[in-house]
This record gives structure tokens, sequence and C-alpha cells, in this order.
């Protein structure tokens, strides 16, 4: 590899890492924050699906908010992915380290998807927010089989 | 007590508590989401707080969403407080439960304070963003010093 590649490589994973590690005084801290995100946006999504399996009634201003809550928080947990937190006890698996282009094209598919639910919850319309929840859900899914244990 | 006030009381009470039953499976359940918003919220004014301390430099759109966060996590903790999360160990106190309305003026001050946070925020102006960090954490300390342990 030409030096000058290796060099902007170097600061490239500087600036990748730098953030998170600014922001976070330990890696617990970012562990902590990325399931907290994931933990809070977990239960709105849970309260989308009954809704889009039929188990509860559509309450759309409630809809709304799911999906506004869902929006917002899938842009937040990854900074909670800093390469310092390998080492820490949790359900992240080595291949979000091993391939991060693979993990971020992961979740920007997941705040692709979650924009999309937002603008179907904003309609009111279930068959619309259904199938939203449905693609939603599928991108949940995909990044938690490839890198959650 | 005449009974038809018992019985509103009793009605009141059970309005209250139902949508935390019937969202959450388990007790513990509500009080790890209210934990993780309020987790995550904390991270958020975190960073705006070393913002107004001068420990970080002013980033305007890091500051917006930081602030419109904060702004959407400050509605969402209180259905986690819910009765049944009485006897679940936590730092809550009992007098959420003993002084209700207090609890809730002292939560909508907190979502009051948050609107003005985002607004601020939106200027980008410093010393508006100062004070207004200032204002928040205010009524994030009030409440957890009457309610947290």
């Amino acid at each position: 590899m030409k030096s000058s590649v290796r060099v902007a490589l170097a600061i490239t994973s500087l600036v990748l890492t730098l953030p998170a590690q600014a922001q976070f005084r330990k890696p617990q801290d970012a562990v902590k924050y990325r399931q907290s995100v994931m933990s809070v946006m977990g239960f709105h999504m849970g309260r989308l699906g009954a809704v889009a399996k039929g188990e509860a009634k559509l309450d759309p201003a409630q809809a709304n908010l799911d999906a506004s809550v869902v929006r917002q928080l899938s842009t937040l947990p990854w900074i909670g992915f800093d390469a310092s937190t390998e080492d820490v006890k949790s359900k992240a698996l080595p291949e979000i380290w091993l391939s991060p282009d693979k993990f971020k094209a992961a979740g920007e598919k997941m705040g692709q998807a979650a924009v999309q639910l937002q603008a179907a919850a904003a309609t009111g319309d279930l068959d619309r927010i259904r199938a939203a929840v449905g693609e939603t859900g599928k991108t949940c899914k995909a990044c938690h089989d490839d890198f959650k244990e």
C-alpha cells in the first residue's frame, strides 16, 4: 500500500473514531448509549408492530409519534459503536468492526426505511402504515441477523 | 370520602395506569423504557452542557440535533412511571406516586424548557443556547432533587 494511502486511511480512521472517544467518557458509556437508543426505538417499533399485526387499534396520533421517534432515533446509535467498545461485553458481534462498510450500509437502510415509515404514519392510512412497518422491520432484522448475537 | 368521589378517583387512577399496563408486558419493561429515554436525553443534554460551559465548541448542527432529541424525548418517559413499577428497584422515589400532580407539573416544566431549548438551538446563538441549557438543566435538577434517589 502506498504510504500516502496508508496515511489517508489512518486519518480517516482517526476522524471516524475521535468523535465517539471525545463524547463518551468510557467505552461502557458508548455501549449504554447505543443500547438505550435501540431500546426506546424497539418499544416504539413494537407499538407500531402491534398495529400492523392488528393486535392494537390504529391511533393515528400515537402512530405519528411512534414513527417520528423511530425516525429521529434511527440516526443516533451509530456513534455508540465506536471501535473502543469492541471488547465491552454486549450482543454486538465483531462483524460490526470487521465489515464497517456493510454495517454502515445496513444502518443507512434502516434510516431510509424510517423516513418512509414516518411519511406513511403521517397519512394515517393503515395499509400504508402496515407496509412501512413491515419494510422497516425487515431492515431491523437484517442488521440484527448479521451484527447482533 | 364520598363514595362517588372514591369511584371517580378509582376510575381516574385506572385510566392513568391502564395505558402503561397495556403497553409494557411487565413493570420492569416500563422501568427500562423510562431509564433508556432518560439516559439518551442525558447524553444529549451533556453535549449541550459542555457547549454551554465552554468545554466544547458550538457546532450549530449538532446543537440543533441535541436540542431536538431532548425536546422529543422530554415527552416520552412518563408512561414508564406507572404505579405498577413502584416496587421495582430503581432510583425513582415513592414521592412520584405520592405526589403525582407535583411530579406531573415538574415533568411539564421540563417539557416547556425543552421547547425553548430547541428554539434557542435553532438560532445558533451561543448566548441564547447557554441560557436555555441553563434553564432546562434547572428543571432536570429540580425534578431529580424531589423524585430521584
